[in-house]
């Protein structure tokens, strides 16, 4: 019988009757498959934790960091656990410890280095349904660790991973993953198939489905990802390699910004390492820099330099650019309300004209661009945060995402 | 430095302003002594898990019952190792698994066996104060176990045996060990010391400070446990061996149950093995059966036989006796208002005439005795339950407990 993985994110075991309700998804995929499951804590416990956490001291220690909130899977595991037992399957809850699965790096922020199989497999072949706690970890000092970005969507990828699973199904309270923000837009399709490197733009643009860092591990260990909701039984999208997908559009998914800030800095003094004097002390204040535009300067001598940041990094940000006495500039201005609509489809590769489509498209609703960013599979732009609507829109019905 | 073990109830962690008491509690200690320190969850935790597990099944398996219930240590573990580590101490929580504790037994009723000291040694030897979960432990399997009864005290006595610690100070939300129930009377003091046999008896028959496995674990090992609250900063109770005490009082303490019901077989038959097949029966559905008397036989041919139960066992118990062919018998009457008051001392092992002023004292307000059971430093009468109060205030003046 095939492996499979099967992850449940923290609404998905919510509450005793969305325990129950996973118990029969579990049992109908141990009929098929030896299955395998990773669940997150209940949602709400880790940010209660955490926020125990805050109250005990802003500087709480990452080690009891690490200890205190991998309590919460531990409750969720062995409850789901505890019914797939009460309710005559072989089922046991494992802790990261009891594996073990080592992790390596720092307390909060781990990454899975080794997975010992042994144990697992021995509970599979007797036909146990084993239920691991995803997020954990142990050092090889037997000390608790976290896996910060991904959490247990990255556990399940990795378990996937070692025990060559033929699929890891992440079930999450969404039915899969939408041409855009459901929210946003009425018109919305799910999408069927998309590969590892529209996924990761896509996540990294503001789709919430997946941490971009679990999309990573899939896509370095080849596992198919198949994101579908608890809630409703309906098919959900799969996540895979680029010529396992047969996709008529050109365009996979569209996806755009909020609370963007554009920063220009007028008259920047043109030598090597202003970008880096500029940036430096931003990173060292935690300040993310989105998209970075640099013009050639006309006389060799100074240029103009353009960067979005989130709005609420906005005052920070000119402080820090301010203080500075290594950036000299002439002028900065900024603009708090711009957004980053971008369209990805690995479609575009071999497809001509579709950064000029996007633009008429944009041009004959009167959305002027401000600025051009573009990767091999993705095309952003900035425009005014009141046209971010309008243009996702269009581009949407432009390359018949809806149909 | 001498090693000393400090245990912390549920009520004694059960906020974050708690935990920040009790750190200062912990640091003050760790002045003097190497400091180890056994936490139990934070109130109300444990509660609320177990009635998950409850709402999950019936038949929540016990293994699972073990993990679930042990999340509650580890979150107030860290949280209190935490916050000693925020203010500059050197502290870090350890789980049962991590030390490990190994335990022996059954899975919600497991016995510590073993503990491997290098560990914690080494900690305490770099000047480390270990926050150990209490209740926990792992059977040679890996597999996460709990004490059972006794829990966290437990937990706090074996490690003091293993440590060889100088005292296990129990940190409670009462501040010691009263002469008897301080809701039941004004007049009532603090115990400065008690023996391990005046404490059993003490804990069996009502106080509610320590588990009798706990204090019986203490006598086996010779540790001296204080017990004390962590609310107040007053010297608490010291339970001890005999010979440590110096005490002018010939009684320790006064105890008395509240809801008994007597039970009284008339014209049971005379015959070897008629108590067991009485009362096999009754263990067998959970009935706990406390005091028994059996009068002689006039004609050798059938007796009377009394005992008591809680009063809400009593339908039950009625409903055994009748439907079981085996117990003959000629009538059941029944009380089931009745209190056992008891007065422990092991001052009247060399005191004559204690039996004799009990009763003078009792029957000098009127007060029927129904049923009288003795043991070398106790003395328990049955009465009526209207009667109780009454009687613990006249015992409780008879042997001078309020001076």
């Amino acid at each position: 019988m095939k492996i499979i993985v099967l992850k449940f994110g923290g609404t998905s075991v919510g509450s005793i009757q969305r325990i129950k309700k996973v118990s029969k998804i579990i049992k109908s995929y141990s009929k098929k498959y030896r299955v395998i499951v990773l669940s997150s804590a209940m949602s709400g416990t880790t940010n209660k934790l955490i926020n125990m956490s805050k109250k005990i001291s802003e500087n709480f220690p990452d080690n009891e960091y690490d200890t205190l909130v991998s309590a919460g899977e531990q409750i969720s595991c062995s409850l789901l656990a505890g019914h797939l037992a009460a309710i005559g399957l072989n089922s046991r809850s494992w802790m990261a410890w009891q594996i073990p699965i080592i992790t390596e790096g720092k307390h909060k922020y781990s990454r899975i280095k080794y997975i010992n199989k042994s144990k697992i497999l021995k509970f599979l072949k007797s036909g146990g349904i084993p239920i691991i706690a995803g997020f954990q970890g142990v050092d090889k000092y037997l000390n608790i660790t976290t896996i910060g970005r991904g959490g247990s969507d990255s556990s399940a990828i990795m378990v996937a991973k070692f025990f060559k699973a033929d699929r890891c199904i992440i079930y999450t309270d969404v039915e899969g993953v939408y041409t855009t923000d459901p929210n946003k837009l009425n018109s919305v399709k799910k999408i069927k198939n998309i590969s590892y490197e529209e996924m990761l733009e896509m996540a990294s643009l503001g789709s919430k489905v997946m941490q971009p860092d679990s999309i990573q591990d899939a896509r370095l260990n080849r596992i198919n990802i198949e994101v579908k909701s608890s809630f409703v039984n309906k098919s959900g999208t799969l996540i895979t390699k680029r010529k396992n997908i047969i996709n008529n559009k050109i365009i996979t998914g569209i996806s755009s910004t909020d609370n963007d800030a554009k920063v220009t800095l007028l008259g920047v003094k043109d030598r090597p390492g202003i970008a880096a004097s500029i940036f430096k002390p931003l990173s060292q204040n935690s300040i993310n820099v989105d998209m970075v535009v640099q013009n050639i300067s006309a006389d060799g001598k100074q240029t103009d330099l353009t960067f979005t940041i989130k709005s609420n990094d906005l005052n920070k940000t000119k402080k820090i650019i301010y203080k500075n006495e290594n950036i000299v500039f002439k002028k900065l201005i900024f603009d708090k309300n711009v957004s980053k609509v971008s369209i990805i489809g690995v479609g575009m590769i071999t497809t001509p004209g579709v950064t000029f489509r996007m633009f008429q498209a944009l041009a004959r609703k009167n959305i002027n661009i401000q600025v051009i960013s573009t990767s091999e599979i993705k095309i952003s732009v900035l425009i005014k945060s009141k046209n971010a609507s309008k243009a996702v829109k269009c581009l949407h019905k432009e390359f018949k995402l809806d149909k």
